[in-house]
């Protein structure tokens, strides 16, 4: 059961539907949203009547929740979640697209590339700049010095940055860079950073762990949920299977699957779930055709030559096509894509003469 | 190396190539096609000259294929295959759609069924009568008596039938009724059921099995191809995972792997690559979108109770607005439904008076 | 509910409990094995009280079986099935080895690895006559002039002969030479080749499907059972899963779950489950730990040149250092291996002299 | 190429080093170990001469390593990695048996717990704090708390305790009371954490994450072991695959691979592989014959009541008759149970008192 407060509701109205929750011999989980908070009553209550706590002041609604996951459920929030970044909606009828590298280069490759795919049609900016590599003796990313470049780039074309964090360390220097925090399918159940995440008011993309069940995914959005941040975009980025012949295997069932069972945005990387620039165009429009709120691409101006994910990365040129062929997808299914701010292309344009 | 003879080469002409081929230690593999006679030359002949066999008489064109399979291969044949299934073309730019229940039942049942999708815009009718259920004791299917339900349905509707064999021992009666038969995910690997079906001139369609590569799916339609029957229509219908939040997970990417590793038309049956009807017009349109060539989908008239796969039959209803969803897609990757046969409808109509 | 009949119950009790289970709105399924009939009564019987049928003239016991499998189930048959191969037992306390190449290739190859595995303490030899390849170019088997190799190797060295069938039609010519079909995984759920070997009375060494499910393996062996032959042995030979490492993954879990559910004898076929033949024999003494009642191993005089599977064959050296290991552990576990027939080495001797 | 310093050579002739390593367009890794100091050579340099280096002052010997992983591999380090884990050796002859409950649920319990595993033969307890639950509102563990009761729990019977650690933040908090750090699946591929314990010399207990394959594994360990840890213990807990009878998939094959590829111990952990108790003897038993250095199993005093994973832990009776099981196995394959070391027994006796 969750009990929504009244905006504003003392803390003693909030103390007193905990005492009420532990007569029932529940446990109570008090979420401090940054609009209101919600107490969740944790245990079988089902033989206890919602009646009692909506008696109880400050209290606004009371939901019974079947599903093991709470506030990720549609059955707590009915209507799709609809969150702003940056100058766009996430979640609504129109679909935006994040494009950039697998990792932050260099800062002429990353103005390039965002240079690129602003005009191609792209709405935010990705680039990785702590990787999270199989190898330890890998590149390991730019580090600060590349989220200075980002931002950067966000300057000259308007795109706000989606960056990953891979420790919870990283947190506080990177509220001060990034407009969205990407969590990786490597750290999908990495708890603490969930709720350290949580405890921000940063839109978290939140990407499926390549084993993890659809259920376990939406438990692991309910730590960030459950901290306080409601703004989470699930990421549907390919699992592993036997099959050899892609990266991985994109899991198209789990758009419609997702979009059933909760209300917050889903996306698809095409990328990551190929693992083949050849089939990135294809699996992206299959991914709007079966309902994706939004689409996550790599992009590289020299994929040959890129430090990491080369074989996924479109050229700037092959990803233009691929915004026109989905558009077209996302118009034969009753959507379109977010429009680009006229205004700041324009800005981009002067700051690149 | 595959060495392709002129069609009416005769059998002299097909041996000296054959004496040729064992002269270099390599083995002769003879398909007889309707058309012409290929024979295969098996074994390591990189560095044999194809000129050697170019200058044999009867010879037409020799070519190299680094492919496992052959003559699946587009490295063999570089242009979709195009090819008619009683009235409509499969492979070209417009889309059949193939529909009907899970298993034939009764005589009214199928008829209405195929009445329903034939109004609701399908192409051809499918279903089973030879069930190969996961259990002994479950209903097996209405065996010839079902077909002949089948072609009554067909001389009403004007669709022609897609019917499942399961044994060798059916193919000879099962030819005088089907218009293609199926072989369906259990006997993916069935070779001697490939090499039998291989040797009638009925199109088959070819489902992968749920834990094949897309590999072992060429590889396998090798088996009817090379057998001499080159109408195969290949069918993703999920694969097995780990996730359990849908019978199978529908592998998308394989569409685009498929198109560009085989000539052969690839269709999608989301109804049992999701085993849930609420999901099945969202994976249609995505395998649309991804480059499907065909959708095969259940429908029954009352799903709650059918012998078999309820849960993932569509009602006339559903079937009705997914055609049209599915259209609208196909029109937005440049192609189209196949258009119904009017005069045929008009039929059905009287027929069903 | 499985209705039990007396040895010699006639055929008129037979039709009355049949006519007594369709009184009940359930679907009768009668089973003709060698020494008993048995009536299954099929559908939702947990209502009807089982001294309804106890009372019948003819009916011995009446069994509720609540899993989906009934004849394989541990709650139809308490104890382990134990049954002769001509000459030792399987499923008893002392554990057999098969062993043999993957394809019979000539005379001298089968006779010789076949001496070379019964000194080293084989009880049974196997060897593939017809091959399910992957490819239709590849050997296919030496068919039945390898089931005459085969006898022949029979008659030197005393032991039985376990030799796959692919196709229903091969199994009349099959039945004259060997002591036990194979069914290959990739016919676990061919259905029709399962009811006929059924029909047989040959013991059937069934190997589960490389994606199947404990459960739908004791489903398919149901089909063999329910169909007469009871004698069938169960076989783990790996799954397909992520891990590239080995060819398959052995599902060491499903020899105790089996063992727990049904009471057939279960083996393991450390070969096939690994790929690569510096893993077998420790897979080997692992499923003997874990419970199997039997082991199969590939054997060849040259893996380096054989045919097929070389790379998992063991030599026959390799393979009686793994027949020591084997029998230490089977000891360590309170069991053994099955001893040997002294006299039919004797006589194998003499023959190869 | 690893370049292998002299104990106690100085920092300029490991600058030496790696100036000469960067001269041929490579990236030097330095690895401060507690005995010496290992600088890799990443990048091709398999046509660079190793006498380059091996004539600089300070280098003792240098090695090629073809495998992506370095440190971890056999290649490296040929012989078996043997090392103390207070009082026994992990990685030598003799087996060790890790044992304990799933959480520490309270002083009475850990204690209760502790003391019959070790009088039924165990060697080291275990016994989570920091829970890593697929929900926020499950028991999350009793913390520092928790790690006092494992103390005493140690005091009173002489067993290092192995903890679970899943942040940063914990490690130096946690330092304080553990004998091994473990880290968990979930935590397999969480870079960060792998690198701050291998800034410890604590040892580590480091789990194969559930999708993770052997490679990932080995390259993981290799984010510990260059960060200058070397005592890393392998746990093969079982992996994801479709079947669904069983908790996980027990990749017993895992086992023989990795005593190939890596001198590290490998123990088994059957609780998990299998999560349930009826199979634990069953796959503990495998394992060991399979070759595992060691076992760690879930036991609980009342598994029923367990706050967490009380379907797969033992009770402490059924953990007695698997150590003998366990034991006779070892035996068996040429192996043995680390003796007990007696005298402490006597001590925590006296303390129960």
């Amino acid at each position: 059961m969750m009990i929504i407060m009244h905006p504003g509701a003392p803390r003693e109205q909030v103390d007193q539907v905990i005492v009420e929750i532990e007569k029932h011999q529940l446990s109570a989980h008090v979420i401090e949203g940054v609009e209101q908070t919600i107490v969740g009553a944790v245990g079988d209550g089902h033989s206890i009547p919602k009646e009692i706590f909506e008696a109880l002041p400050g209290v606004m609604a009371v939901q019974r929740i079947t599903q093991p996951y709470k506030l990720a459920s549609r059955q707590f929030h009915e209507h799709d979640s609809v969150f702003q970044l940056d100058g766009f909606s996430v979640g609504g009828r129109e679909i935006p697209i994040i494009a950039g590298p697998c990792s932050v280069e260099s800062r002429e490759q990353i103005l390039e590339v965002a240079q690129a795919v602003r005009e191609a049609g792209a709405h935010a900016l990705r680039g990785g700049v702590f990787k999270p590599r199989t190898s330890p003796y890998s590149f390991q990313g730019l580090g600060e010095q590349g989220l200075e470049y980002l931002v950067e780039a966000r300057e000259k074309t308007g795109m706000p940055i989606v960056v990953e964090v891979v420790a919870v360390s990283q947190i506080g220097m990177m509220q001060k860079y990034v407009d969205a925090f990407q969590i990786g399918a490597r750290n999908m159940q990495n708890f603490n950073l969930l709720r350290a995440v949580g405890e921000t008011r940063t839109p978290v993309l939140f990407k499926r762990g390549m084993s993890a069940t659809i259920e376990e995914m939406l438990m692991a959005s309910e730590y960030i949920i459950s901290a306080g941040n409601t703004r989470v975009i699930l990421c549907e980025r390919g699992i592993r299977t036997f099959e050899t012949a892609t990266r991985n295997t994109t899991d198209i069932n789990a758009i419609p699957v997702l979009k059933r069972l909760t209300h917050l945005p889903v996306i698809i990387d095409p990328s990551h779930s190929t693992g083949d620039s050849s089939y990135v165009a294809a699996i992206a429009k299959a991914g709007v055709a079966a309902g994706a709120d939004g689409i996550m691409v790599e992009v590289h101006p020299n994929p040959a030559h890129a430090i990491s994910d080369g074989k996924q990365s479109l050229t700037p040129q092959a990803f233009a096509v691929m915004v026109k062929q989905v558009r077209a997808v996302a118009e034969a299914v009753g959507r379109g894509l977010v429009p680009l701010p006229q205004e700041k292309v324009v800005m981009r344009t002067d700051a690149g003469a």
